[in-house]
This record gives C-alpha cells, structure tokens and sequence, in this order.
C-alpha cells in the first residue's frame, strides 16, 4: 500500500511541520508512543538535544510507592500509592556536524515529516536540517517496539551529508536524566517525589553494548537497560564515557557528500526477568533490524485481522477506530502479571493505574478479538485475590474480597475514598467480566481453575456488607458505596450497583449447577458459600424506582437533590470536579458519567426499551460526560433508542477524544477505556450486537455518513465477521463450524466459509 | 484559708510525689497550665535542665500556617491549616550549686510539692534537692499569669541554702529551643512542620531585661517576649550571654548557710499590640510582684463570686467543676478577636483550633456567669463574618455566609470535608448562641449592631442551600451535610441540623418585628431577606421520625443500616475512628456522640418527655461517647428523664474527664467543651434549668451522693443564687429588682435579698 492510500485508509498518523509548542509536543508523545505490554516509549524525539515536551520510557507494572499524605489519616486508608515510573531512555542520541550539534535553537529545520504507521506500529521521521555553517544534512528514522519479543525495541537513525564532506558525530546513549512529571492540583495526574525515583547502582560496557542498572529507592524493584548500538555506512571511531546523566559510545566519522552514517540500537529492557540481556541484545543484534521489524509487522498483520473495523465512507472515524485499537493492542499486559492502565502505557496520567476501566471497557473489545489477553486480564485478578482478601478484612468484612479501585501490584492506591475505595462495584465488574469471558469462550477450564473461586469471594463480600433493610421491607440494600458516577458519591442503593451484584449473585447461584472439576480449595469454598443466602438476595434486592417519574433512581436519594442548571454553567467550568467542590457536586442532581444507563447496556435484556428510553432522556440532560468513559455509552444506548443522529455525535465525540484531544489532557496519555468505547459503539452501538444467553444477536444500524461497516468477532474458537451495509448485513463464519446466531430477533445458522446476507 | 481546708473545698490540685514518666508529666503540664485568654504557660517545670514532658507558652489566635496535603485534592480545599505555636519560653532558669546543674539525672529530690490553687491562679512548687556532693538547696517558686494584665505573666523563684555555704549560679533565660509536638497518624492531633515555625530576628539586652523579637516563616505575624529579671537575697553579679537556644542573665552568688538567693521574672508576651513592653516590664516590676499577684488574685475572688459551684458531699466532682470553671475562665478570649478552642490554651490538640463547641457548649456557661465574655465570644464570629461569606461563595452558595468547621483566624482548617466543612450545623449553632445571648441578656445593642446581621446571613445560607424536596410532598430539606454525630457522614436531612435551622429561621423571622434599630447595612439586609420563604421553611421543613419505631431518626436512612455490635467490640478499639474505616463506621447504626439527644436538649420545649425517653432509649444503646462532647448531654437528659443513677454515672464521666485523664489524651489539653458541660450537667441537669420564652425554669433533682449544691446565675442583668438540698430549694436574687422564675412548674417572684424556700 503506498503512503496515500494509507493515509485514505487510515492507517497513518502523519505529523507534517514541526510544533515546538510544549503542550502540542507533549500530545504527539502521547498519540506516537509506541509499547508491547512490557516495555513502552512515548513518542519524543530521539535527539537529546530537542526534547520539547516529556520523554517518557516505562515499563508494565513497574512502580515506585508514593507516600500518600492526608490532612486527616483514617484507619484503612492506604499509606502509598503505587505509580508507574520513568526510566532511563535507550533511544536517546545527540548528532554533531562539523562541531554543530542538531538542536531547534540553531540552524534550519528545511524539511519535516513524521508519521505513526497504525498497521506496522511503526513511528518514521525525516528531516532536513541545515547548520549555521550551510552544512544540510537529511536524518531519517524508524522505531519500533517489538511485539514479538517483548523485551526489546529497534531503532534505525541515518544521517546523510547532502551537501557537503565533513565531520560527523553521533552519539548513541541512554539518558539518565529522567524523571516523572511532577504536577500539583490536577487530582487526575502526578504526584511529586520527594527523593531520587530510582538510582543506577551499576553502568557495563562491553564493545557496542551498553547496559545500566538500577533500582528504585522505596519498591526496591529492580531493573536492566541493555542497548546495542551498531554504526555502519561510513568508516568511524568508537569511544565509551559516562556521566550522571547518560552512559554513551560516541561514534566519529567522516562523510563524503551523498554518504550516510547509520546506527541501529537494539535497545532491552528487563526487570531481572532475563537470564543475560547482554547475550540477547548481542542475538538480536545478530538477527538484525530488519528481521526484527519484520516479525513485528508480521504479528501486527496478523492482529489486525483478527481485529480490524473497516468503515467506508468516514476516513476520520476510520483512522480513528484503528488508533484506538493499535493503542489497546499495543498497551495491554499479556502475562496475568501487569494488567492495562487507564492511559495505556503512553503517560503518567493517573499514575499508570488500572481501574474497573478493564473489565467493563476494555475486556469487551479483547474478548471477541483476541480472548487470551482477556483471559490474561482476568489472571491479573487471580493473582492479585489475596491482597483483595486482605483489603476486604480492612474495612471491616469478615469474608470475601475487595479490589482496590486504583492500583498497579494490587493494593489499593485510592487517596480519596469517596470517589475510590468507597466504589465498591468494581468487584461486581470483575464479577461480570468473568461471566462475560466464560460466556463467549466456554472455557471450563478456567472457570474450573480461578474463575469461581473469585466470583464466590467477590460475591460473599455483598453477602457480607449488604443488609436486608427493614425499613424497605426487608429488601436487600447495599449502602454507603459510589457508583460509576463520581459526582454522586456515598450513596445507598446505587442502581448499577445493586444490578450487576442481583446479576454477579445470580450467576455464582447458576456455577454451583455446572458440574465443575474444583481443585479442594474452590470446593471448600463452595461449602462453605450460602447458596440459600445468594437465592435471597437475587429475589429481594433494591433496585431503586420512581413511580413519579418512572425511571430508575441512581440511589435512593439521587431525586432529592435539585438539578444542576447545566444550560447556565459556563463552558469554562467543565470539568466541574476542576471548579466546584465535592458537596456542591454532591448535593445536586448532576452526572459525570453514564450510571444508570450503563447498568441498562450491560444488562441489556433485563429492561424494557420503553424504560430504557424513559432513563436515557432523564439522565442524558444531566450528565456531563466529564468522564471519558461516558459518550460510547451514551451512544450505544442511543443507537438502541433509534436516535442514530445522537448516537452518531456520541460516537464522534468518543472515537477522536485523543486524535482531537477533546479532554485537553492527551498529553498526560490516551483514554483506553474510551478508545475500547468506541470498538464497543461499532459492535454494540451501530452492529447492536448483544450476547444472551450464549447467543449473539444483531441489530445492525449504518449510519448515514458511512456507505458500510465490517469487524471480525471471535466466540467460542469461532470466528465470524459482519459487513453491514445500507440495505443488507453479510455475516461469514470464517473460522469453526456452524454458529448460530440472531439477527433482528431471528435465528440464523452460520456454516463455515458461507456467507448470508440478510436485510 | 489553710491548705488542707482548701484541699477538702476543692480549691488544690496537689502534685506530692515526682513522676517522671513523660506521659504523666506531659498530663500535669496541661492540667497545670495558667493563662488568661492572652497568653498561655504550660505547667512545665521552670528549670531548663528538667524538661520532661513538652512546655508549651502560646498565644491565643496565633498562628502558622501549615500546608495541607492532600492525595487528591478539589476546589475549595483549603490550602493551609492555621496552627496554635509554642513560643519562646520566657520561665526558664538554670541553678547551679557548687558547680553541679539542678537536674534529676545527679544528686537526690528529698522532697518534693506542687500544687495548682484553683482559687487563685497560681502554681506553686517546694522541692528540696541534694546535690552530688550533699549540698541540699530548698527552691521554692510560684508562677502567674496575670488575670488583669493580659500581656503579663509573673514568677518568683526562691533558692535557700540549707546545709552549706557556697556559690549558687542562677541562670534566668528566654528558651528559644521550642517548636510544636509533631504527631503523625492520630487525626486528632499534631502537624508536622517542614520548616521553623519561627525565627528570632532581634535578641534586645539592657540591664535586667531581655527581649526577643520574632516573626513566624508563612503566617509572618510578629511576636515579642520581653522579660525583666530580678536578682534578690544575696550579693550578686550579672552577666548577659546569647546563643542560638536561649538568651540570659546569668547571676552569681555566694550564699551563707541559711540565705537565700530570690529572682522575680516579669514576663511579658504581644504581638506588636504594646507601645514600648520594655517601658511595661519595668512599670510591672515597679509594682512588684507581690502587688501584681495580690491585684490577680483579687480578680480572681471576684470570678469567683460570679460563678462559683458548690457541692458539697462530694469533694472529687468539687473539685471537679472547680478545676473546669477554672480551666474555662482562663483560657478563653477576651477581645474579640480571639476564642476559645478545643484544647483551651493548655495544648497542641487540635492545632488550637476553635469549633462549634464555643456556641454549644462553652456559651451557655460564660453566658450565665460572665456575659461580657459571652459577648465577646459571638464578636468573634461577627469579625469573622465576612470570610464566612467567602466560604459560602467557595462552597457554590450565592448568599450568606458558611462559617468554618475549624479554624483559627476565621478561615476554615479542615482538611477532611465530611466530617468537617460539611458540618454545616455550625452556622445554626452560631445563631443559637446569638438568640440564647439575647434572651439571656436583652442586650438589644447587641442584635442591632452585629446579631440580626449575622442571623440574617446565617439564614440566607439555608435558604438557598436546602431544597424543597418533590420526593418528600415538597418539605424543605437539608441534603449531604453532617451532623454533630461523626459516625455517620454526608447524611440527608440530619434531625439536629433541621431542627436548629427550623429554629434559627423561627427566630430570625421574630427579630423582624422587634423594632431594632438598625444600620443602613442591616436594613439593607432586611429588606432583601425573603420573609415568606423563610415562613415556608419553618413551616415545612422535614424531620426525620420513624412511625415504626416512634423515634426521631438521625437522619433519613439512620435506620436502614445495621446496628453496630458493640457489646462484643473490644475494650481497645475505642475510640472506633482510631481503628475502622470511616466506610466501616458511616454504614453502622454507631454514634460518636449526642445527635438527636442534643437537639432535644436545646430545643427542649418542642419535644414531649415520653418522645425524649424513646429517643434517648434508642440512641443511648448506640452512642461509643468517643467525643468529649457527649457524655454531658446524656447526663442531662438522664436525669430530665428522671434517672438519676444513670445520670450520675454519666456526670462522673463529663465532670472529671481531665483530672481522670479519661481520654488518655489530656496531655495534649483539656476538653474544654466537656468542662463547660459539667457546668450544665450541674444546673441544666441536677437543677433542671431551662429557659422558657425569657424565663428561668427548675426541676432540682439533688443526686443522692450529695448533701446540698448551689450556684449563682446572672440573667438581665441580674444575679440569683441556687442552693439545692435534699429536701428544698433556695432562691434568692442577689443583684437586680424582681425577677419572675419557674420553680417545677410553678411561677414565684423573686425581690432583691429576698430567700425563697421551696419543697
């Protein structure tokens, strides 16, 4: 595919001109960071020399605990936070012509050019730059982070002398001047260290390798910077020097005019998890770039069919739904022992902290694409379900588990409670996500093995905090939590809440019937589990209703309190959580975020569309959508009412939020949950794809703006794809034999390689 | 009076033998504190070489700044705390015999008294020391801060040689080695200062006196420490030495067998408020120091006058109620400008802070012995008024005013919102006391000049802040604040926050028709005051009462939640907030402290005694009484409700808090609040005072531990004295004409010097 049809596509973030503006810098860091899951480089540049925004190299999971202070420290409140760090940068380098270090502050940038290849997940840049002497010479480079071996990042970087012979030197190193952002009264980004994140406790060199290693100060995590660096193209010299700030080979040599000096870095990161970095950089230095990049571009060909929405018709939705996607793909732990954070592994926004964003966002659009990570996902919750039970017997509960709602290795790192702890419902959304995984894959064997053991204990912790509320004919209430909307906090009877617990509940009572193979410790907690208790609570739970208004309540009290006059409030005012305290967000009917009527997707068949039509007109006038995680529902939901000109708005506003940095905060990192949002706003949205009962069903929607839509969806080892046009979707089962499936409330029976079109 | 009568009057706290254990030091160091509303001495011992505990010299309403931090923090946070700070210490001295240093590390304490005289204000102490090689010195020494200087604080120091003739080395020195106790986890006290406090910017020497001048780091307010040290008794030299921990006159004397060597420290503290303090402190030793103690103690006498309780039978709560007054008396503010706190001035707890307790608690008692003071108490907050303005701005409210939960320089302090800015309750407290004042003291000046403008603004507040609730038939309620009870949080419709703004607004409605006259400000504010709406609410506004239980719930889902078990929670878990999750506590029927009782205290006309008896059935199960505030309010109602023995248990409790050291924590100050409930557990509680529409009511119930107890009340301007005996009550009107009084529901007219005996 040549550039333009790539561009037409939309597989290309192009960057045309140079913006030395720190903020719009700082943004394309973001949008061009490349990661595999482990290892991560924001999209700088590669000179140390032009660094105009924050370069940031990470890895997955791996943290530096944060003192949390308090003005007032209560009981079970966490000590640290846990936050994802910056670490020495392996792609660093500093050019030299004739004694002229390439810098924006001299000379002329004559050409620029630089572009994000979605489908490669590739990030190329050229330029042309001219010295103050005349000298011109053209810098072309290409990096990756390998998806295949995920220790490892390659970076080509080659300098040709255009129009002039002379010296040339380029130094290769790893900058150790590196730090997190630090950033006071944003509660949704950074903190300040008041001490060294980590210190290099040792710095090797042998011949082209590099390596450094250090440790961070309070986690005492450890961790491995190995970087090959190869010169090649022009005779050259090679001398090692360190200083506190980076460890180099510096390599000298002497251009003809038309020749080019070229490094390639074979760049290794590891947390002592390899036996010798030195011998793999050395192997991979051996396979050689190419190579490399070429089993990088492999595996991304093959996710990409195995993923891949095609809309015809809208090239910035198109771009932007593959964005979306590269970056989840891309930021996702793979090993059950990192998870995905709320900005991907692209920025230091909330700490790199994985939320409830994973399961009820993102696990969706894993799961029908690529199910092993989901389960992977799910594994991360497994391995952390002993820090949960720990959390539960903190505040209080005598059985069950409670997961943190922000964390990195598994502690809670919530220093407000009100809108964290207190938001009890991510044991519910882990709850469903596990229902959801085994639904579409059928994996007993998971279930088996980790999966009931944690819904049990995820689900003996309501067993245990709820009450039967006499005051409300002894229905079951659960008090005291904060739902999704964090503009409503500590609430009794929150409606997603008590929801998806009837559905979590009512799912582990169903498990105890599968004739499962339990290893002893699940069949002790299996009788231990009181199934006579969870039948209760599944026929009795409170799920809050206004008769006046004929709507589902967000909590008991959420009709109360007057209405926020959002037609008033001034455009500079959003976020309100930026501008008006806690209780004046509190004391007033005023969302930020979709609550009631996510509850009504996830559940979907469990309402009436008149009811769902009823909530959504009710809670749309007053919800903000300051949260990211809010327009994809919205306008899923709107798509199911039938209000395709909404929906489709929804859907802009949830498909570009990073490409149009509609949050002015892509620069602190991506919005994953959102970008999965808008995977969901296709598939659920547009497709009206449900699962029920084992059986997915389709309600297809094309939006006017598109002439047709496409996506592949995995289920049960099957895979099949949908390509919906104006007048008729074509489903094909392209892997598995036959899949039943319903369309507009029919069931159809697919056979593999077969396609059928339907109206 | 000699010491062992007064012993048996209750008029001494003896110290008699020597404890060095820190915490009990630290305790006597509070209980031992003198001051005068001005300035503060903890009762610390005077020797720099014996420093045990923490010796703390304060001033009232002055502050650092202490920057709060916060995990996450949102608008309207405030940014720093204010902070109570430990001065230089101007009482210091170092002794010297023979060379060797008075300290407790070498040589022996023969002998060994200190007492408080609560009558007089003073702190006396008689130690007979041997040093190492046998000398035995007999120091005696007595201290004061002048209750009629308010910058003045006096001190003798007396050093006789008893076995020897020798040299004696008496060092008199300002202590600058001070700085505040840091404490970490316990909210309830303790700030950590990154920095000085304060430094010293002029050290100033001519002949016997020394003065230091200094500024504190963020607050920059200046202080100056100005003493006059006089050497008696013996021929001596004097020298002048400085360093950076203390600045001092240094006399050297030989003294015979038998002689004695006397220093008389003039110790005076401002804040840049004195003309010349050098001019003062020689004006003041001119006087001398018997003269000045005599003037102090004469004030004293006459306070006592006014407020005295006796009882007789039982020396302890004598004692007791003493030891309270005593405590109240001195430490509260004088001018204006300044308060009470929670502490008193006799600690660091609570950072100095000033809180409801003043209105609720302190003001009644200060109201009925001293109104002066009651006066000045409420000009405080009328200084403060504009700020409080501010803050209901911050808090999203376009009109009135929200005072700080705590604070000292009227801007609010707290740094956990939910259990404090949410306790918006404090604005009805305020303007309770304002009508209690009034009623009290008919000072129409009073309310025309500050108290109907302050009202008025307190109920603005209300008026746009509750609702008019279509859930509950349009009641005016009042959403997501907190009561006085800090077990339960961010509550609808708290039953005393309704009840005290139902009757703030009743009354702010009734002062529209009093015929004040009023400035142009408050007129103005009159004539924007929404009368009608103000009518509605009282009207209208709800309070939450269970038909199924017939009590009054403490707020609208009180009952839903379950009941805290808390006859099996263990002896050492109290205080519960030291030890749960606030998550764990908001979610369980458990009560801090009086709620619903307290209401139906001060509102005690409006409530039925078979409603308080259900109520205070109910919530008596529930209540842990961790705050100080809450044990005197039972006691109250116990025994309106007629249960004496319940009721005396629970005076026990409240009348000897600190002298018992109940709540391990007297070491960081007095509970002055539960002192000044003693006062009301005495004449609220056993005499059954009430205030009825101007009024004075009694219902005397004398416990049967006791022989007889009386005390004087001052209304109008008039004073009568009680005296309550098993068998009859005495009234008689001391000052003033007549006087209408309400003796078990009988009214009887009181004339001057005219006894009532009544059955």
């Amino acid at each position: 595919m040549n550039q333009s049809s790539a561009t037409a596509s939309g597989w290309l973030l192009p960057e045309t001109s140079l913006n030395e503006a720190t903020e719009h810098y700082r943004k394309n860091e973001t949008l061009m960071a490349l990661c595999n899951g482990y290892l991560s480089l924001r999209g700088s540049f590669e000179e140390e020399t032009i660094q105009l925004g924050h370069a940031g190299t990470y890895m997955n999971g791996f943290y530096e605990f944060h003192p949390l202070h308090y003005g007032e420290k209560f009981p079970g409140y966490p000590d640290n936070s846990q936050v994802m760090i910056n670490l020495p940068d392996p792609k660093s380098v500093i050019l030299t012509i004739n004694g002229q270090t390439f810098s924006l502050d001299q000379g002329k940038v004559l050409h620029f050019e630089r572009q994000l290849d979605i489908q490669t997940a590739t990030l190329t840049r050229s330029v042309i730059w001219e010295a103050p002497n005349g000298n011109q010479v053209q810098i072309d480079s290409v990096r990756f982070v390998s998806a295949t071996q995920k220790h490892l990042a390659g970076m080509q970087y080659q300098v040709k002398a255009l129009n002039f012979s002379g010296a040339i030197t380029l130094e290769s190193l790893i900058a150790l001047n590196r730090t997190n952002i630090s950033r006071a009264d944003d509660p949704r980004i950074g903190v300040t260290f008041d001490d060294a994140i980590w210190r290099i406790h040792n710095v090797y060199h042998a011949e082209q390798v590099l390596q450094v290693s250090g440790k961070t100060s309070k986690s005492q995590l450890e961790f491995r910077c190995t970087v090959s660096s190869v010169f090649s193209g022009a005779p050259h010299t090679i001398e090692f020097t360190q200083t506190d700030n980076k460890a180099s080979l510096i390599a000298k040599a002497t251009l003809q005019q038309g020749e080019t000096l070229t490094l390639h870095k074979y760049m290794c990161y590891d947390r002592m998890d390899m036996d010798n970095p030195v011998s793999f950089a050395l192997a991979m230095q051996q396979q050689g770039f190419n190579t490399l990049l070429a089993e990088h571009q492999a595996w991304w060909a093959n996710a990409w069919a195995q993923m891949d929405i095609q809309i015809e018709g809208a090239q910035p939705l198109q771009q932007a739904i593959r964005f979306n996607m590269f970056h989840l793909t891309q930021s996702v732990g793979k090993d059950g022992q990192t998870n995905i954070s709320a900005k991907g592994m692209t920025g230091e926004g909330y700490e790199g902290h994985y939320f409830w964003d994973t399961e009820i966002y993102m696990i969706p659009f894993f799961l029908y694409t690529q199910p092993e990570i989901a389960k992977q996902l799910l594994m991360f919750r497994y391995n952390t379900l002993e820090k949960a039970r720990s959390r539960a017997r903190e505040l209080g509960h005598n059985k069950g588990v409670l997961y943190p709602w922000r964390t990195i290795n598994g502690d809670e790192c919530s220093a407000y409670y009100p809108a964290g702890t207190a938001q009890y419902h991510i044991n519910a959304d882990i709850a469903y996500a596990i229902q959801l995984y085994y639904n579409v894959t059928q994996d007993r064997e998971f279930m088996e093995n980790y999966g009931l053991e944690m819904l049990l204990e995820l689900s003996n912790l309501w067993m245990v905090m709820g009450v039967f509320d006499p005051e409300k004919d002894n229905a079951f209430c659960i008090q005291e939590v904060t739902g999704p909307d964090e503009y409503t906090c500590l609430v009794n009877n929150n409606f997603y809440t008590n929801s998806m617990v009837k559905h979590q509940i009512g799912f582990a009572v169903k498990c105890l019937d599968q004739n499962f193979k339990l290893n002893a410790n699940t069949q002790a907690l299996v009788a231990q589990f009181d199934k006579k208790l969870a039948e209760q609570i599944v026929d009795s739970i409170y799920l809050p209703y206004s008769e006046r208004l004929q709507i589902h309540m967000q909590d008991d009290a959420f009709l109360s309190r007057p209405v926020w006059d959002l037609a008033n409030t001034p455009r500079n005012k959003f976020p309100l959580l930026m501008h008006y305290h806690p209780l004046t967000l509190y004391r007033h009917q005023v969302c930020k975020q979709a609550d009631v009527v996510l509850a009504e997707l996830l559940l979907s068949d469990q309402f009436s569309l008149e009811q769902k039509r009823r909530d959504f007109d009710y809670y749309a006038k007053i919800t903000t959508h300051d949260s990211s995680l809010s327009t994809c529902i919205y306008g899923i939901l709107a798509c199911e009412l039938g209000d395709m000109e909404q929906s489709y708005n929804y859907y802009i506003k949830t498909a570009r939020t990073d490409l149009n940095d509609f949050h002015h905060n892509a620069k602190d990192g991506i919005h994953a949950a959102n970008m999965a949002g808008s995977w969901m706003g296709v598939v659920y949205g547009f497709a009206g794809m449900r699962l029920n009962h084992g059986v997915l069903s389709f309600a297809p929607q094309l939006p006017k703006e598109w002439t047709a839509f496409s996506f592949p969806i995995h289920i049960q080892n099957k895979k099949l794809t949908v390509r919906i046009q104006a007048d008729q979707t074509t489903y094909t089962l392209e892997q598995g034999q036959d899949l039943v499936i319903n369309h507009r409330g029919k069931p159809v029976t697919l056979t593999l390689n077969q396609s059928v079109q339907l109206a």
